[in-house]
């Protein structure tokens, strides 16, 4: 490894993640912070900036040089302004604001941001469970459902930075109304705000409420290995609808590898198997050799890690113009 | 223009359309000749071949080179191996058919072959509605839906050529079963197939069935124009269907255009007014903006005309490696 280092930032509903590595993403120091969701913006990007600061201190410390930022952060992300377009539900205040510039400001390194599940999808593309695959299809089930696309090895981002919304795929055209003002869309069937809302409400309505408001999917899990019924319909109609969602998405991209990831992927294999048979058996038969559908690798690490590479890679794109 | 030419053949349900072209889309000449969805597999080849050496013999007396013959068949294309893997509904046999080699065998030129809803928005990218656009969703609606999807310009085909089958990303998972084993396609709803046999059921369920079994897109929109009750519900269903599908679409890929062709665009203007109203009523905000939804240019020249664009770049590329 040569002396230059990238400082990689995952900005996310409960903490700051974030990292010092190289290029190759090789990590050598990672720290995080809890988040504030109703925080301020110049709140937010102070507590960005302090994590990088810190990170940078250590980089020069230790003999390295820290070269470039790059941020992952949820919302629409305009990547060649370094701009945060849209707003993100998990913030209060988060929208329109210049980051890139910013946290330049502060540390006068180039700074490049992008969307979180964008950058999520490229870490697991480069170092992660899409070693050697050219075309992905990412989701990273959470509270909502992180899209990511990949084409060719790159990011697709669509015209206006808006694309890979896959969690706004209707898949019910006169289903649940959604958040982003359209009807039946995966997220809210497949997310895991969705399973636990879907738990606790057909509990209450057998004559069982569930006391625990903070009740996780991993419970419903749990509850599901000791015989309960609604925790087995639960799972069954998540990933009945997620396993419909993947077929679509293998029919329109007909993707090599499909990675999931967020924590409910690690809820057992349970899951996985239950999604895989209903994709495989919805998707069309010319889309369904050679696919694989796997669980992501790198974890809480995989946001910091694709923002530290997709850095690297603006910045090099930047001496060669 | 230079001698070199090409010769691009649109294998279609009804006919063959064939042209001798420049690459940069002056069609020199062209002609049709009849297709028999039931002939054997050699009869169509040979069909093929002849229309070939027509246009290639044209072109000697001509004085032009004939460099180059591009092929878009129905059905999924190994464009590597000039070869058809799947099958299409609208013929009975053709499937597993080594179209490049033949076709190459018999005029001694080099022949490429894809896709003809691929090379159709091919065609609308470089000639038609597309100019100008990076990407772009292509859906021409005729008895199925074709989809082609254009990324930074180039066809995406997806890891095993299957990707782009727009029409067959399901709505309603509940929905209508499906030709290609899924349940709730979008095509189930919005090609021309599922208006007429829409219509001619509720006619009949409603006292006043259909004589004409031959009734079309066009006649249905006649009837709405006369002010037919029941045209307008079908008329209303299928667009309503096709702008939701195309929402999914947008927030997908963020395209900054969405080109529909095939018959039952050129119905009339009422119809892509529909299907706007709802397309723009249920995408992400952030995946509207500048975002146009248009009538293809083309026509039924799109198919050969991407043929011919296609296999230019297919020799071109061959040329270089």
């Amino acid at each position: 490894m040569d002396q230059n280092v990238g400082i990689g930032i995952d900005l996310g509903g409960t903490f700051i993640k974030y990292a010092l590595g190289s290029r190759e993403g090789k990590i050598l120091k990672e720290n995080k912070i809890p988040t504030d969701s109703q925080a301020t913006n110049s709140k937010i990007l102070g507590q960005m900036a302090e994590a990088a600061h810190e990170m940078a201190a250590f980089a020069r410390l230790k003999g390295y040089i820290p070269l470039v930022v790059g941020i992952g952060t949820p919302g629409c992300v305009d990547v060649e302004r370094g701009f945060l377009k849209g707003s993100t539900p998990n913030f209060r205040f988060w929208s329109e604001v210049h980051i890139g510039k910013e946290i330049e400001k502060s540390l006068n390194i180039p700074t490049f941001i992008d969307n979180d599940a964008n950058l999520m999808a490229l870490a697991e593309a480069r170092y992660g469970a899409g070693v050697g695959h050219k075309n992905i299809i990412c989701l990273t089930i959470g509270t909502g459902i992180g899209g990511g696309i990949i084409v060719n090895g790159e990011i697709y981002r669509g015209s206006h930075f808006a694309g890979a919304e896959l969690g706004h795929m209707s898949i019910k055209y006169n289903g649940l109304n959604c958040r982003c003002g359209g009807r039946g869309c995966l997220e809210r069937y497949t997310s895991a705000k969705a399973m636990t809302d879907y738990f606790i409400k057909k509990s209450t309505k057998e004559g069982s409420p569930i006391t625990n408001k903070n009740i996780s999917v991993k419970d419903i899990f749990e509850q599901f290995r000791n015989g309960n019924r609604l925790a087995l319909e639960t799972i069954e109609r998540s990933t009945y609808y997620l396993g419909r969602g993947i077929a679509n998405f293998m029919n329109i991209f007909d993707p090599s590898l499909i990675i999931i990831g967020g924590g409910v992927s690690e809820s057992g294999d349970e899951y996985l198997k239950r999604v895989k048979k209903v994709a495989f058996r919805y998707a069309m038969k010319n889309a369904t050799d050679n696919v694989k559908i796997v669980k992501a690798k790198l974890g809480n690490k995989a946001g910091y890690m694709g923002a530290l590479s997709f850095a690297f890679d603006q910045l090099m794109r930047n001496y060669k113009s």
